[in-house]
């Protein structure tokens, strides 16, 4: 293990986002919130203080490679390091004085989560909250440059799937040709990032709220400045721009890539795709008609509504328009049904994603087949491509591994004394980072109430969720730590 | 498709349920309940009318064999021919006037669930409710032969992993072999009732109480002719005997072959049983001392309590000593996670069964050591054993097919208007074949509620997951019924 190379990449990470500690520090200093400004500017110190020592000492070295192995701490121990220097501001500044919480919320920021311990949030000042919003937007691309670039290298869950459709010709090692995927995925996000920020100062918000909204969807993060999420604005155009990019961040960003350079076709050939707007069409029109009369009194309302919330649960992000735990039964349990699919792979979405699912349909499809003809060979494509036989295995030992750690997360969370449905569905949110649930984590609620090795807990399932399970897992294994 | 050939076993046994209808007749008869007598008197004649019609006009040929094809269709054709006329002495004598109920009751029955429509019980004739207990032992029996000696024939689901452990030599064709072990497993099965029957009548039990009972526990069913099941009779050492049993029947049937030959070692080294045994005393420790203090003032108390829930759940039989629904929500939680498991494969239990939770569990982790030595060979070993590679496909493709039936259901449960826990439940506990669940149908509750698509959609789920789900669904693709 190089562990001395490992602390490198670390360290430039979190210089990175010292840099990006600036922004906040500067809106501080601007409206002279002077213990805000401290609160920033400590851990940034400490973070070139130690980044310093760790590249001075560490230097580089020649022959210095990283292995398969030293991936799976570098992600693990990148996302750790980067909770723990991004919660001190919240400590420091007061805003979030008790450790595990702030920990928790920021953990739940780079994991794109969105699950909140704040009971107010506008009483927060508006640098902090900036912050806490930042955190989705560096998460979400983190997110996106990991599935994309680097995970498929380590053979994770099954990710090897979306291999093939890398841009530019095959990967093998990390080599430079990762940075130059990583700039086009930079290019692609900050460009949609202006793009929704734009279109929601049209809709009538502020700078500073339209950038934190975007933060929040294109990380499919869910964190919002105001206590009424979305549903704050009370603005269909607002509800429709958003909706629409919560489906765009939703979407696997190499067909973004594909759409640049102007392979249009192979955007509507994507198995993934298609079934992932499917699920949300059928979804938004379930609900749709089932609030029709009920709760909204035009369908027009109705389907504004119902496609936000659909758009907000399957594709993780967790805004909210309205609370739907008031809806009528059907639509919550459709809402419910979403929260086991999540976004495409290579998309800023968590949950165990449309891919996978697509995937093991046709393989348990194709056992049907073979009960009827025994001798028969049947292949599984996606997108036209025929899947090697020996990927379901991952495929098929992470959705297991899936399942297994909501049971267990169900199993934890009901040992602080909570109800089934409240149990089950924070599991469902959290290792899915979707963010609100139902029961007492339903859109009216937050997770303040939890006791804290219950949060200390969802902290590492949330991460757990993000990193694809196996990443993290991993480290867990005495078989990882053997030379 | 060799229809005759299959319209002559289904007469057969048709023949048999018509002849056990006698038990019950018999009962009418002795008490003067001359309307009840019709009422079975009506559907035995139509069976051996049938029967007699089918037998003589579709002659046996000796060149007649049975596909894999027509050993679906048998197997299902079987259950639902089976659950129509023997549903008929339930609306004949007016016990379950209503068709769609009587139907869902005793599908309920012969899948072993133990889901009833029935608001009380105890108002209901003798002859009947004993005929409805009967359902359960006979689709229990039903069962066990399918598991063990048919369905490893056919290759549905994973089972061919039970078929290194079938007694005898390897069964390559439906041969006689299959009557022999058919004969085993009837001895066994028919001395494990004799021996319950027995002991709950030392117990203070009449003889009808303890046979009633007795069928319930064997088949892992659940049915009680009292109103509130095994709790009525309030006491310790019923308690005990009948979870004794549940744990029995819940034990593949094989073992108890091996048993009897000899081989206690193979027991101690079936990986599936130890698996098994170590879930049932987990939960019951967790629930036991969850309840102590709470529920229950004496630790033995909790305990037992605990133990017969926790079998209850975990066997699939549904039995109930006390409304789980007022305990504390931690043991609910337990209970909950407990109905996504089962019995063990070739037993009378239901659910997902402890064999493919125990494979895809080792998989998983295998695929944890392939990330860390990607060039390694590493195997599933069951039972000290090695699983072959591509057994791993048809179980993985069950346990997902089983999740999304779950889903799926839970959505058709909730278009009644039924709420998240109510719907999920449901479905849990007839597509695992386990009879009481949360929410509208804890312990306290019952079915009858349910609009009559839901009771149709249920009945199909309960057999369903009872013929181990590629079994049904294989007759509902284009492809099986294409030449």
């Amino acid at each position: 293990m190089n562990v001395k190379q490992v602390a490198r990449v670390v360290s430039v990470l979190l210089l990175i986002i010292a840099f990006f500690m600036l922004i906040p520090l500067s809106m501080a200093l601007y409206n002279h919130e002077i213990e805000i400004v401290q609160s920033f500017l400590i851990p940034i110190a400490a973070i070139v203080l130690i980044s310093a020592l760790i590249l001075f000492f560490a230097r580089r070295n020649i022959k210095d490679t990283i292995s398969t192995r030293d991936g799976f701490l570098l992600v693990t121990l990148s996302w750790v390091s980067s909770a723990f220097f991004s919660c001190l501001p919240f400590v420091f500044s007061k805003s979030i004085p008790h450790f595990a919480d702030a920990f928790f919320e920021t953990m739940s920021g780079y994991t794109t989560t969105g699950a909140s311990i704040l009971t107010n949030i506008e009483v927060l000042p508006k640098s902090i909250l900036f912050w806490r919003s930042l955190t989705h937007w560096l998460g979400g691309m983190g997110i996106v440059v990991l599935t994309v670039a680097i995970l498929p290298l380590l053979g994770v869950g099954g990710l090897q799937l979306i291999k093939a459709e890398a841009p530019g010709p095959s990967v093998d090692k990390i080599t430079p040709k990762i940075t130059e995927t990583a700039k086009i995925l930079w290019f692609i996000y900050v460009t949609i990032t202006v793009a929704e920020t734009l279109l929601l100062m049209v809709g009538g918000m502020s700078l500073y709220d339209a950038f934190t909204h975007t933060f929040g969807t294109l990380a499919t993060g869910g964190f919002s400045p105001k206590n009424s999420s979305v549903g704050h604005y009370n603005s269909a155009y607002i509800d429709v721009v958003v909706t629409v990019f919560m489906i765009m961040a939703g979407t696997n960003f190499i067909l973004y890539f594909k759409l640049i350079t102007g392979r249009l076709s192979s955007i509507f050939g994507n198995t993934e795709y298609k079934v992932y707007i499917a699920i949300f069409l059928v979804a938004m029109t379930i609900i749709a008609i089932n609030n029709y009369g009920n709760a909204y009194e035009t369908l027009g309302r109705s389907f504004r509504f119902a496609g936000f919330q659909a758009a907000s649960i399957l594709t993780t992000t967790g805004f909210t328009t309205t609370n739907y735990a008031h809806w009528p039964v059907l639509s919550q349990v459709v809402l419910f049904l979403l929260m086991f699919i999540g976004g495409c792979s290579g998309s800023t979405g968590g949950g165990m994603k449309v891919i996978r699912i697509v995937t093991l349909f046709k393989q348990s499809w194709n056992e049907l087949k073979y009960l009827i003809y025994p001798r028969g060979i049947f292949q599984v494509k996606i997108s036209g491509d025929t899947i090697r036989k020996d990927i379901l295995y991952p495929v098929s030992g992470f959705v297991f591994l899936y399942i297994f750690l909501l049971l267990l997360t169900t199993l934890v969370v009901a040992t602080g004394g909570n109800d089934i449905l409240t149990s089950l569905s924070t599991a469902l949110v959290t290792l899915g980072n979707i963010g609100p649930g139902f029961g007492k984590i339903s859109p009216g609620g937050n997770y303040a109430f939890y006791q804290d090795y219950i949060k200390w807990y969802l902290s590492f399932i949330m991460m757990t969720g993000r990193l694809e399970i196996y990443t993290v897992i991993i480290l867990l294994t005495p078989k990882f730590w053997k030379r």
